[in-house]
């Protein structure tokens, strides 16, 4: 399998994440941590389900495979997530060590990979991270839209 | 009491947590968050003991008062904290709406509040955050370089 298809199955795992956050209301992100090619964390936005403001798929998906590694420091890891990351989860992919971030669906209010903000720009920080943009883009940003259309019209009813 | 007399008592809150987490090994950073002139949450630095990349003061603190009121969305509060917040806790109190800022050191490597990087200038996202900067800065950041040169020490020995 090319480099790419196996990036892409990953970004596939991502989506599906993303569709059972779609299925329990939650904005449809997905992400998966991926470490010597095996998928080590998954996880989509929860933030009404658990009333938490951090809970992003990124910041999930972090925090899980540091539990299942033992270690803060999540080096040889890549992340792959459906929507390019906001200045939280960008800052915590940073301190996390992340050596690349794959995402689908530019994030045009939020977005801190280069849409809006750089924090993976040449900021001097300790740590440097690889991205790769667009991946599935148009399945990953449809999600969104159809997720919001379809909000929208209900509230309309 | 004056504002700035009950602003500097939540920061000698703050302070008091980051103490707890200098006796823990833990970098010393301590973050409150306060409602209605009550505490509502505090926290310190709990990465070493969590393996959590993402265990910063005030990711902790705002997940905690998250908790605390069953609502993600923090209106009314706001937030004290002894170090200048990075990218992913700036980019958290901006998701949680807090209302103000108060940040005693300036972090000279990390600062998302000015020093480094300025995520609360005006990007047009769709909250804007009140910051206060400096306030106890000296025994804020009195606190940090003694655990780094206490650290440093121990490595030579």
């Amino acid at each position: 399998m090319s480099d790419l298809a196996r990036a892409e199955q990953w970004m596939r795992l991502a989506l599906e994440e993303a569709r059972s956050a779609a299925a329990a209301d939650e904005v449809p992100v997905g992400a998966v941590v991926v470490r010597d090619n095996q998928a080590i964390a998954s996880a989509h936005d929860r933030k009404m389900e658990l009333r938490d403001p951090t809970a992003h798929a990124e910041l999930l998906a972090l925090r899980q495979a540091a539990d299942r590694l033992g270690d803060w420091r999540l080096d040889g890891c890549e992340i792959f997530v459906t929507l390019e990351p906001c200045a939280m989860c960008a800052g915590a992919i940073l301190l996390a060590r992340i050596e690349a971030v794959y995402f689908g669906a530019d994030n045009v209010k939020f977005g801190a990979a280069g849409t809006r903000i750089d924090l993976f720009g040449d900021h001097g920080w300790n740590h440097r991270v690889r991205v790769v943009r667009g991946m599935l883009a148009d399945e990953c940003g449809r999600l969104l839209t159809d997720y919001f259309r379809a909000k929208r019209n209900a509230e309309r009813d």
